[in-house]
């Protein structure tokens, strides 16, 4: 896309959204005077302690500067040296960081295809042949992601039963939450009901409506001696951490992450409805997030594209993405929709 | 310092002042409507081909999100898998940065003890023994900074000497320009009279007034290749990127970012020049930057640190670090200036 | 197995075999007075040199000290800083180097499942979406085994396919040669007509009679830049290295390591001809080296074991893998293909 | 040198001598039928459960293939993944491997001037500042190397003093043995009289008299977990490994490596003493293990080194080493010492 030529809201990401209004200004009121660097300073300490209360973590939280970052530290601070982690096929790790976390972690993931994006302790254990031989890279971390990059939701049971099958294997629980919030949206949950299903976990800020900040949360303080040595190591700890923390600040004001996430979550659904009755488009996986795959013909697609922003997820399978946001309107989707009715084969514009 | 007991102005460090009034409208104005992630849009593009035209780079300007990440992504560019660091033992790379450069790059610094920050071909040169030799490690590199860790800057003839006599042995320039604005400033030069003398140069916005962006200037174009991976692996790929752009945006707009650097260097020159005859206040390093070194008793700093926020640079010596900003008013200087010479011994207050 | 309790020849792996004789002469002959360490030694030059010469390489020859030195070595000098390997999934460095080459190297592989280990310009190309995309792991080198972890040789025609392939899409070839003389004696082609196909290979001496020394020979003088540093780096320099040399030495007077591969094959092509007529026994892959797949019950596996050294390829397919080696004699072959059939559902001891 | 021209002994480096008798006989009887790869063999059995009793340990000890591959491998054992490492500037690991630690495990190395190669409980301390600031690398480990880099021995009392302050400091010590034996020899101290002063140490074999191997012994058996995994990872597993381990059992049968150690040390002593009335030859270190350090003129050095073999340590400051071995005659230093004598300025060849 060129920016300039569309001016309609974008199902391409919910990276393609701005800033939250509300965000924005705790962003210009932290504006204010002189601040000490890197964190001492009372706009993270109100952050971090929050975020530890909501997770219910006896650890720590960190502020990191993306996605990328949030998750290789928070691997990072769980494996040993020498450590495998498994994952899905389609972990974000795997499939969206270019190989970041093999450049900084020197760590192999040991990926399971996976067909709606969850591991389950099948899947993991079809991973764990070869343990305690040299020979083998050892698995010592689960990396699980939540919402997933398929936009499924784990449930609590399914957690649970991760969770256990773990603690039972001498493997530990990284959770990728950079859409956790519409995970939590989903389920009716607190974070803390997801955060202990892991041992440490991401919590993003970002594609909810901040402009660039996630959290490393870290459930046990026993797991967090290497953490600030390591977020400076990886280059992930901000000078000026107000500008960072007062985004999370303005997102754990009276719930804005999880109104995001549902609002976000119900634009999905939206979509999801009215694609139902619409011949030729294929709902691919059950529409739980913020994300609606479908399937849909070649010609279809490039129909689409020409006045709407998307991405193409498996050519081969023509497969699309639509992805909604804490700022997609009801009216956006409603207009899409009738996009994807007129310009489908019979519509009215195919 | 907790950052409620000291309302007066930070001497502490140029990251202690928060965005500079004319980069937050910037940010706010960005904050309109969708952008494709990821820097392809049109703030990144305004940004990085204004930074090219500014540094005379025929290669391409990378926006980064923290100072340690230029550094780390501008060296692992120019280094061979193999190679180590030149580089100054009081170098950011070497001092501040946790050992980042080793974990993320695996690279071996060889320090040289320098007395004021600066590198010289002779300096270089006792660092290239070995070279040839499997033993030992190879460097490939030499990393300066400009202006110094010590607040004193390269002339333009140093810096052709060091280009020079790395052009001849076979080593590459890496310009740590976390404060490059400074130099221009202090040298009266244009940002290509500088970058002439690297391979990769950083150029700071962080300190200079933005909210946190730093930029990557590759000089070559036969030397970006690797440049949008590595920034990837290496965690520093903003997805909202315009919010980085719209910063540097606004430091290039009418010369913004040279302003901001000869404001904060007349500041610290007041400093100085207001010390110049305090007895028991003695100037460590010229003042060339926005840095003032000084050694005074311990007492004497004690009770200047009740109400002024700075940090002692050297306990043993007795050295601490003055810095000053953008932001930095005349009469905070005066302010402080009365008070060192209250709180000397001898003083009204000591 | 405990060595004590098996005095049969193993099936094992070419790894159980000792030292052949005349490498082991050529050991002891070079223990004699003082000799430079790390390689400026006459019998290093001369094992390089001839090396080189085999290879029809203009670049160099390196000795290293085991498989996974050779390999992680030879993929770090064509591997850009960013760069991913595509592999087989059975590939060694995959499956049974426990990680090294993403915590040495910090790359990532991308692996593709392939039916009898090898590559194909389909199957590599499978793995080159998401070239110049900087999300994606960014493909540079091709690694493939010769021959392969199944037993299998790729003919000089695929070789020349997937070169010229790689050659059209600015990928490298790095051929893993642990059992590369294997492939020798069964295509009857020279060192060299192999070598060609690849930009660095490894050429394995431990396998192949040595007491343990490989090669990593790097085809073009171009390449060799960083490979004495890495190898020190690597921990793959040996100080009394004329032992190392020896060993090649030996191997390489009177092809001796192409007598060695073509025993040790023919011995394995005795074992399979002797299988064809027995029921209950499926071959799994064609026979092409020293190594035979084989398909039977999981009863008659197990009472097989109780005799002979080998190792279950596959718990869940009941594939077990034999391998010869220079030093398994025709009265191995044929005591075990009478152990066998005396074992078989049905059969004498079953 | 050219190996061919020079048939005296060599006083370059105890890597220069070939293998002991002994430990060729070991390595000849070894290689008879088969052995499970990869160290399941009984040789390693023995000198695995040997070494642990030698040096007292509840751990570990594992085979490796050189002195880079057991320090590096040592450290990586007590190393949490963002900690650094305090050592003497003259470290091996520092000016010797090519930077191979911070390219294979990524840390920082910490150095400290020491003037006899040896750290004390205040050297180490100036380099504790910072601990705890997440902008410092954090010292996790003190690497000692025992004999030292330049022929002197720690007392055991100066050993005690650093195992103290470093327990007291949360710092755990790792030994540089490759010259182990030769501080036994000179302290007349058992091999557990110094292992227990480290957490983790190496134990050379090959400049003892080995061919090739060297051992890192980890003292408790809770740092062993790794220790398999990156021992593979970092490319030092050997598949026959009974060969490695038969070179260790000959050294430790009768106290072969004592009394090699013994006898080097004894001839290094001989040296000396021989020196010490030579005018123009001044002695730089005490000699406490098998390593002369004396500084001479630079035409001095010339004549000598036109027929012997040894190592200018230092251009600048006219010193060279002279190193003995365990295959060093009493006729071959006395001869040198003639030499030395007879190309003395004013000598008879002068």
């Amino acid at each position: 896309m060129t920016a300039a030529a569309k001016t309609r809201k974008s199902f391409g990401s919910d990276n393609h959204s701005g800033t939250h209004p509300a965000v924005m200004r705790a962003i210009v009121e932290a504006n204010s005077g002189d601040a000490v660097a890197y964190g001492a300073d009372p706009w993270t300490e109100r952050a971090t302690s929050e975020l530890r209360r909501l997770a219910g973590a006896d650890g720590e939280a960190y502020l990191v500067l993306n996605g990328s970052g949030a998750n290789i530290l928070g691997l990072g601070l769980l494996l040993a040296r020498h450590e495998a982690v498994i994952c899905a096929e389609s972990a974000h790790i795997n499939t969206d960081e270019c190989g970041g976390a093999e450049r900084v972690l020197g760590t192999k993931l040991l990926t399971v295809p996976s067909p709606d994006g969850k591991l389950t302790p099948e899947l993991i254990a079809s991973r764990l042949t070869g343990r305690g031989d040299e020979h083998f890279a050892q698995p010592g971390v689960v990396a699980i992601t939540q919402s997933t990059e398929f936009g499924t939701c784990y449930s609590l049971a399914e957690l649970s039963k991760i969770r256990d099958f773990c603690a039972d294997n001498d493997l530990q629980v990284f959770m990728d939450g950079a859409r956790l919030a519409n995970a939590a949206a989903y389920l009716g949950c607190s974070l803390a009901e997801l955060a202990e299903h892991a041992d440490v976990l991401s919590f993003g800020g970002t594609k909810n409506g901040a402009m660039g900040v996630e959290a490393v949360i870290v459930m046990r303080s026993s797991d967090t001696a290497s953490a600030p040595y390591l977020r400076k190591q990886h280059m992930q700890l901000s000078s000026k951490m107000r500008f960072l923390a007062a985004q999370f600040n303005a997102l754990l004001e009276d719930d804005l992450w999880l109104r995001n996430a549902r609002h976000a979550n119900a634009m999905a659904s939206r979509l999801a409805t009215g694609l139902a009755d619409l011949p030729g488009v294929e709902m691919v996986y059950p529409v739980e997030a913020d994300a609606v795959f479908a399937r849909l013909s070649r010609a279809h697609i490039a129909e689409l594209q020409r006045e709407w922003t998307f991405h193409v997820w498996d050519e081969e399978t023509s497969v699309v993405r639509w992805m909604t946001a804490f700022d997609t309107q009801e009216s956006d989707v409603d207009e899409f929709l009738a996009s994807i009715a007129a310009t489908a084969p019979g519509g009215a514009r195919a």
